[in-house]
């Protein structure tokens, strides 16, 4: 840890600042990881091995756990977004919708391996799951608006409900394959007759 | 009080079950009312004053408050199994999973209102969500079975999942305009195309 250190303290900023990305893209990367295998109270050394960084490393980017797993769910947002101008660029109006809406589906899986937390009592979680749609509505509703425009999908129902409703059938509680069932039924349904 | 019970114990055993059952019908009207409008809390001579008959007959039927709720909640499934067998004799195939669907959403608003007894930790509710789903699955798969058969609705989706379905979407999430519109686009995916 001081060799880490001291070999921080004699680099260029320019140079600190590439490690630092490196670092925290290397620690988020590691703590989903670590999250979906061992839950969210995984024990940090376990995430900053897997990363290749110290453990104070891990703790002067995100001081606390609620910290890392509030950036673990920004970065899937963010993938998620990205993963819309990229599905618009490269695919049809309905098929980028239906691929958007998979996603999606494994973003909200992810979310609930993580639900114990954000239904904590720490104030960092509060109102996280509406900010976190309210992020990412606009970029289905730019799907959503070329599909209903060229005639693939009924244009009443706005991103955020359809987001809504994906995640309410995804809630287990009939087992995997039904909340897929149900979903894909839902699906078609969005599509225009 | 003392009256009714000189008046009942002198009546003809006859007599005294149809004059029981007219005052369970009584309670249970009263009580589903009651329920709906003041919570599962309400006291009991606001029920017993509805229905017409005396406490004593109300603690008599239904010693405990969740006797009444489950009794309340047994006889909506009977209604909705009744629904079933009358839709499928005098509609359509098809409109008669529509049709009873918005029954048995119905039901479910009702259900929600009694949520909060529901998981209660009252061993009387246990697994009863589970069990009134089971008594209403009969109902709705006879009526997805014959809309299958004419083409009209798509056959890889169980009754069950179906209920399941509805129920998730009829979660408070986004407004009761959005859970409408929400369950529209899943019943018009259930339709066969």
């Amino acid at each position: 840890m001081l060799f880490r250190f001291t070999t921080r303290s004699i680099m260029s900023p320019r140079a600190q600042r590439a490690d630092a990305q490196r670092n925290t893209a290397a620690l988020l990367d590691a703590a989903k990881s670590a999250f979906a295998t061992s839950g969210v109270d995984v024990p940090a050394k376990q995430i900053t091995d897997l990363a290749g960084v110290g453990v104070g490393t891990l703790y002067r980017h995100y001081p606390r756990r609620s910290d890392l797993i509030v950036a673990v769910l920004q970065q899937e947002i963010d993938d998620c977004i990205d993963a819309a101008s990229e599905l618009g660029s490269t695919h049809g109006a309905w098929p980028a919708v239906t691929k958007w809406i998979e996603r999606f589906r494994d973003f909200v899986d992810t979310k609930q391996g993580l639900a114990a937390a954000l239904h904590s009592d720490d104030a960092a979680y509060d109102g996280l799951p509406e900010r976190l749609l309210d992020q990412l509505a606009p970029a289905l509703q730019s799907l959503l608006d070329r599909a209903s425009a060229s005639g693939d999908a009924r244009g009443d129902l706005s991103a955020r409900e359809v987001m809504t409703a994906v995640a309410l059938l995804s809630q287990p509680a009939a087992g995997a394959h039904s909340n897929q069932r149900m979903i894909g039924v839902f699906v078609d349904g969005l599509g225009a007759r």
